[in-house]
């Protein structure tokens, strides 16, 4: 690399907006509204206002920009999931403090969690995104499992449904939530979705 | 039209597997595979094993069919609209008969639910469906209004929220349920999905 270049590159990784962690916010962005396959590098270049070669320069390829982007949503779950195992509480606690975690990262990372929702599995990034999905899920279950075992989770229905039905509802929120616009307030929403999944609409007679 | 063109589509119409209600089951198919967009009449027409002319003799344009689709799931939800609200009993059991009526849809119509679901609204028709799909969240939200007023609701969560969090619980299943593979059996889908909506994950102290 010639002195000049390293000094356009040491100028752009100075410049606000062209760092990686930009690029990255609107690559997810792009993904989003296209689809992953539909966006290409000169999509994400035009939205940038940069020349592909500037993103070149952070990744070597498409696929990585969506590793990253899926990694922001499954290091969040992961962080989430840690958490409520180190918890010395009964395994109904550690579950609903396992939806608290979840929903703080739908919240606090809507688009890549948006991303992650949308996975197929069509390629080797997304087939590795979808095994630490299930992994996730597996954990769900087995909270699940022992708190029922404990008495405290109804046992009239399947235990793999219920756990459905709660991923389900958790993350049709992506659907609706724009940070910001919330109509939980002064209710968090997690406060909303753990009252209805763990309590139920009906009021107990 | 010809007396030998006339002879060929009565032939058509009566051979199995041409009539309009399987290329619609085969259209609804290919538009859940490929999205509406990328479907073309010619992906149809190599799926149906049949000319694009044998299409274009039902419908004349591709958006016919997404009509017909979207209309078989959302007839199926005015349907199950209609029969809570001739109930004569309080609102949150005509709620729980209409969360039923829409499980049984999504039971019975799933490719059909499962395409109204991804509708964002790009064209007149899938705008249309948008409408009827608001006014059925519509009845929805006021059917749970009156079970709040009647006590029977939980007052401690937004009623927006409530019911977003309950149509994202339902529709959810779309994702994965298939037809003859359920595991909820003996329990029945909507039993499961009624036990949790109303009465919640945990068990009562």
């Amino acid at each position: 690399m010639t002195a000049t270049a390293a000094e356009g590159i040491r100028r752009q990784r100075g410049r606000p907006g062209y760092d990686l962690e930009s690029v990255l916010q609107v690559a997810v962005q792009v993904f989003n509204e296209r689809g992953y396959d539909g966006a290409s590098m000169e999509d994400l270049a035009k939205r940038l206002g940069i020349a592909k070669s500037a993103i070149y320069h952070h990744v070597s390829r498409k696929e990585e920009l969506l590793r990253m982007a899926l990694d922001r949503a499954l290091d969040g779950w992961a962080g989430a999931a840690e958490r409520a195992q180190e918890l010395d509480a009964p395994a109904i606690v550690r579950l609903e403090m396992l939806v608290r975690g979840t929903m703080a990262v739908l919240e606090t990372r809507l688009p890549y969690v948006t991303l992650l929702l949308r996975v197929r599995g069509n390629t080797e990034v997304e087939r590795a995104a979808l095994e630490r999905r299930r992994s996730f899920d597996r954990l769900v279950a087995s909270l699940m499992e022992e708190a029922r075992r404990d008495g405290d989770i109804r046992a009239d229905v399947d235990s793999k449904v219920t756990a459905r039905l709660l991923s389900g509802m958790i993350n049709s929120v992506v659907e609706w939530y724009r940070p910001g616009s919330s109509p939980t307030a002064p209710v968090s929403l997690a406060d909303s979705a753990c009252a209805i999944a763990f309590g139920g609409l009906r009021v107990p007679r």
